[in-house]
């Protein structure tokens, strides 16, 4: 079944792919506290490697602590491992020290959220939302007594079919979509249906950071791929298609989150291509491809793939209802199928209320024409802040678009310090580590400008460069 | 690891559960068509059981043709298996005759559903819910520009805190709440976080269907226990914690689906004794305590539970608002943790508009008194179906709450036929191999009376007994 599975990988990762693998179930609890473990001989077979490499990955774990030996029998899970709910209790600090999700750094209050990639509630049209929602109940007074069926209301779904054919130059029909509860529900499902353990998965690096997680707990080996200010090495993701044939490729090629650069137009259409070739699926997660302070950006990738490989999600809560979390799945019928009956064991169909009000709202004049008032109001958000860090030293490249800046810190950065100072200070944002594969780049981070209005920013970025000189000219002086 | 996993189990079990364990994997696509199986030896020892009951486990497979041998090298994945898109695409044929997904059915469009155990939308007070809407509005203009925090609103769990202390007597805080998206993603969200392939499940015969799927899907090991009109037998329910230390029991203990049978208050109180003793989790799903026609239910298992073993499922969605897609988890802080953990994952928060919704209209004075017109609507619906069925000849104990009629049909009925004719002539029902973790009794079915009003029910209930009648009295004289 497996065997040979490490066969093409070079001997040095075969080691930390054993050594992964152990510390993920363990970790995921599949193997208990005091289990015993698969003995080195069954392993090296299960993954085609010299027994001297496991035996090398159970001694690095012993070292750590995370299994123990038993006279001659063999290894066993240390008790008050990774997952035990003490860990869990403090969340920031030991999220940012031992296992990283940006669910639990949004769970800290803070004055200041540089940490949420959102709108500010303040910058939507609230009070036409309610005629919006009266006029719902007027044309489906049942609306709350039916339940939607498992792949969508088949209004919205027609609509969307005609917007995206219209304004994205999709080749769609109705049932090729599909409506999930948000994009985390989607990019789950997704992993779901297309991931089993071990199956290699390529992702950017840096990226959104629950996206990691979702694939990880589904057991997936990432494979990070950089993408920089002018997209990919192509040569290199090739390389790394044909080495690790991954399943799936999951990209945001649009204003990418954390960094926002985006992927050009001439590199969509040969990553496809690529894609194609080597029967790797392009998973492209595209929250904001509305929010431009320029040009508007290339079409997405599924408007240039014409072998199907492309499934398309495409969130609305970013940046027109996060309280409705609508979103899209797009994607051809046979992948579509399976996606359909997953989400009937998870939530049986996304409300049909939140799908009917999305309707109304979202094709409306009135949203549309907002949208440019949107663009506005973040270029100047995003403005203000490169203005307060000019004097910082700090390194960004200027987004065209999206709600973040990508951050490089000096090398010297006392992070750690700086995560649990600014917390005191009621400052949040999101540390670099968190948002990659690898879980390094620990001398960069991502700020939001899109959730605190300008003298909010203003404000809480003085206090925080305040905090970061503070912590950095201690240490000199230390 | 895994050594020694069946050596308690009895002989002839091992076998069946080796079987079950290697399709149960190419079911699920974890090993694909062509890749080659585990070696006999090498499942032999994770099983820790002779090798000649893992080859005879093969040989069944390989005359079912689900594997196939090359040569001399061992056993291969048979293309062409179960989860193909090809065997999906006729959903209610298939369905029975191969794999039976409720859901399925439900896609089936019929005039007469009694296929769905929902409420009739008629029957809900639609002209207030919008009036519901706007003051939720107006209480909270900013509420579709928010997002809600992953466990839940605040004001919505207190509510249900003080709710739930007072109606049903439980020892509870806020933090002890967690709102899912609807009774499904709560199933689901406890399988994944509790559930690890080849762990125990304890489950009624028969069941809620969805809930066979999900736990199947994580790889647990169904244990079935029977329910009766009188509950359990509490002997056998010792005996099997005993024997297969299940991780959970999921039950339905009042009003049960499909059956409508509750569990009496005295046997509540010993099956929590026995839950603790043997430490295995009571996963109670709550769907319709409200739905009674005489006595009100005894109290839920979480009340009589002082060890903190239950985790309470409680829908909103059958009988307050199918279209909002409601429903609370209440279980103890140590559980609650990992709860919220895969939550965070999987839709990052059920939508606050719905939360706020609910939270106005369930606690209304107006809804409370609905309830009393519901149950007497639902009474009398249940009658007519009674009174219609009379004449068949058919089984059934009349239900003391509750949506369905769980019947029993004499041996020689024609269950396949009648499924396919009935479907033909617009009528929809749930064949009990559906509801059954053995996917056995296949002369029961389950029919709800809770979606059509008297005269369809009159009508629909007299077109399926003539297509019965006809289907028996054919076969009785070919």
């Amino acid at each position: 079944m497996k065997s040979g599975l490490l066969k093409n990988v070079h001997p040095e990762k075969r080691f930390e792919q054993v050594y992964d693998y152990i510390l993920e179930r363990i970790r995921r609890g599949e193997w208990k506290e005091h289990e015993k473990l698969p003995s080195i001989r069954m392993l090296a077979a299960e993954f085609g490697v010299h027994r001297l490499t496991v035996f090398k990955a159970y001694q690095l774990l012993k070292q750590e602590n995370k299994v123990y030996v038993r006279d001659k029998s063999g290894y066993y899970v240390q008790p008050g491992s990774l997952l035990s709910p003490a860990a869990q209790q403090d969340p920031i600090v030991s999220a940012y020290v031992h296992e990283s999700h940006l669910s639990e750094i949004h769970q800290v209050e803070a004055a200041y959220q540089f940490s949420k990639a959102l709108l500010d509630p303040n910058l939507l049209p609230n009070r036409y939302f309610s005629e919006y929602v009266k006029n719902v109940f007027d044309l489906y007074p049942k609306v709350l007594g039916t339940y939607s069926t498992t792949q969508g209301d088949l209004e919205l779904r027609e609509a969307l079919t005609r917007y995206f054919t219209k304004r994205y130059r999709f080749d769609l029909t109705h049932d090729e979509v599909l409506i999930t509860s948000g994009s985390q529900e989607a990019i789950d499902l997704i992993a779901r249906v297309l991931v089993r353990p071990r199956d290699s998965v390529l992702i950017d690096r840096p990226t959104y950071s629950p996206a990691i997680d979702v694939f990880r707990r589904q057991g997936a080996h990432l494979v990070p791929i950089g993408i920089g200010p002018d997209g990919y090495r192509l040569d290199q993701v090739e390389e790394l298609m044909k080495k690790h044939k991954p399943r799936l490729f999951y990209l945001n090629p649009t204003f990418q989150n954390p960094t926002g650069y985006t992927v050009p137009a001439e590199q969509r259409k040969r990553l496809a291509d690529l894609a194609a070739e080597y029967r790797c699926l392009l998973i492209e997660d595209d929250p904001c491809p509305d929010i431009y302070f320029g040009h508007e950006p290339p079409l997405p990738f599924f408007a240039y793939d014409t072998a199907g490989m492309t499934i398309y999600i495409r969130s609305f809560s970013k940046y027109v209802a996060p309280g409705l979390s609508i979103a899209m799945v797009a994607c051809r019928p046979g992948l579509m199928s399976y996606l359909v009956k997953a989400k009937s064991l998870s939530d049986s169909g996304t409300p049909l209320l939140n799908q009917k009000i999305f309707l109304h709202y979202f094709f409306s004049e009135r949203m549309q024409r907002h949208l440019e008032k949107l663009r506005t109001a973040l270029a100047i958000r995003k403005d203000v802040m490169e203005e307060e860090l000019a004097g910082t030293g700090w390194e960004w490249k200027s987004p065209e678009g999206g709600f973040n800046l990508w951050i490089k810190l000096p090398e010297s950065t006392p992070m750690e310090r700086l995560l649990v100072t600014s917390r005191e200070q009621s400052i949040s944002f999101v540390p670099g580590s968190i948002c990659d594969p690898l879980r390094e780049l620990k001398t960069w981070i991502r700020l939001s400008y899109s959730f605190l209005n300008e003298q909010q920013l203003r404000e809480g970025l003085r206090r925080f460069a305040g905090i970061y000189r503070e912590l950095t000219t201690g240490s000199n002086e230390g």
